[in-house]
């Protein structure tokens, strides 16, 4: 399946692909309201989720030109955002091996869906490209064991955890530069995991305005997808909608000579193979007050 | 207004604390349900708590003794946290001056409440206490001028941000450390923006086992929460019910010698003059599966 959440008419909805031009909502079923994605994978599961589209085949399906996608988990409770987790990455970043995986954190309000705007903000000309490969959790659980961390995943989508570099080192946490509102695309979809065999190679290229900027692909991961489980699961209790992004490959714009930001009107996409193709336009924001 | 969060007959819910030892719980009144205090914010605003406050009294009251107190805002879409604050604890901690605020993050999962016991957790001996007063927002807002700050404050109260040391360490970003479950308190209440005038010196104290280890006031704030405010909303969209905790005094364990890290039976405190004191009981997590 592809999931997706979107707006339709107003009305914040989500649902599952039909095909490649239309959505079959799944909010509504019978006399069932479940109104977000996060709160279907917590009270049905992806197993769930496919019953619940059984039962829906024949509904009118909505047209994908009708709806405004929104990010693919639009109120994560958790986005965990891995740093340094390719070696080619780590080494244009200059930064010191560790023994275990870097976490930092975006709240929901940073993210935003395929085919919207990423802002410029006024405060900074240093918006920079992060293409990655996000794991939403499926089923959630604490100090999961590597070998169960796969059935505790729903599925995969592109995400782009653009980046303001200059608020970014403002302080040695990188707190400020991977908030400002809208930065971190999400979508258009994710592909559950029964679609894609565990461990599977996925590729993931970065293009700004239709050039390659990044490639990697996960068997490069310093620390894999299971062993991300189980660290942060040590620490926290995952929960269904929680998001971890799981690193991005070498060629960012700061660590380049001369240096490669965005700006106003770049078409920036970020595609992971089997998987989706995200696509966004930078849009320099105005001024506020 | 005292405002508190707590669970009841095994339903979560929200009041006001009504004298010394009894709530007025605010969750229901005649139609209208608001399930949670971060709802009711984002609802009604303080103003609007206030005449429900009053639309309901001579209701029953709810005995503290029969209620367990939750964190005073349990799911915050944001729990931001500020390092370095205050001068002294900068120097111990022996880092850089910077021109703006460290900001690193807490998540809704690793929030506890007042008189809940904290974990010490089998994979760590180095749980740290961190006094600190917590700012609760009341209106949101983005790019908010400092002088416009404390009109969205909602309220104060205690935060022990304790922290687990080795694993904060383990690389240059602080998340991993301060994000084991139920290790920050958050309580017992907040007390409302009105009683407290803007900008009133709150002195903290932290006491463990009753023996006082650190102490500080907002005059010494190196950031004051009118500059956090618009550091933070030039950044992201500020939102009702998020909790910005404005940072710790000098004195924590970690960076005394000997180091001195809490243990099974320890007793904390963390007492802000004028709001309240938040207090927990250390107590040794047993070893997971």
């Amino acid at each position: 399946m592809k999931l997706l959440s979107f707006e339709h008419g107003g009305n914040a909805s989500w649902g599952a692909l039909d095909g490649d031009r239309s959505i079959t909502d799944l909010a509504r079923c019978g006399n069932s309201v479940i109104p977000t994605l996060r709160e279907a994978l917590a009270q049905l599961g992806v197993e769930g989720i496919r019953t619940r589209l059984a039962d829906q085949r024949g509904a009118p399906t909505i047209r994908m030109e009708d709806v405004r996608l929104l990010p693919v988990i639009p109120d994560p409770a958790k986005i965990l955002c891995i740093g340094l987790n390719y070696e080619a990455h780590r080494l244009e970043a200059k930064r010191a091996e560790t023994a275990n995986p870097t976490l930092f954190v975006r709240f929901a309000t940073s993210q935003t869906s395929h085919g919207a705007d990423i802002p410029l903000p006024p405060e900074s000309v240093q918006l920079d490209f992060e293409g990655e490969i996000a794991v939403v959790i499926g089923r959630g659980g604490r100090r999961i064991p590597e070998r169960d961390a796969w059935a505790h995943i729903a599925g995969y989508a592109p995400y782009n955890d653009a980046s303001i570099r200059d608020w970014q080192y403002h302080t040695t946490q990188w707190t400020a530069g991977k908030n400002f509102d809208g930065t971190g695309a999400f979508g258009p979809w994710m592909v559950t995991r029964d679609e894609i065999a565990d461990g599977a190679r996925l590729e993931l290229v970065t293009r700004l305005n239709g050039t390659e900027v990044q490639r990697g692909n996960t068997d490069q991961l310093i620390f894999s997808i299971p062993r991300l489980v189980n660290y942060i699961s040590t620490i926290m209790s995952l929960e269904p909608g929680d998001v971890i992004v799981t690193g991005t490959p070498a060629g960012v714009g700061v660590k380049r000579e001369p240096q490669l930001f965005m700006k106003d009107g770049d078409r920036i996409e970020v595609e992971v193979s089997g998987i989706a193709r995200l696509e966004n336009r930078v849009v320099k924001e105005r001024a506020a007050r």
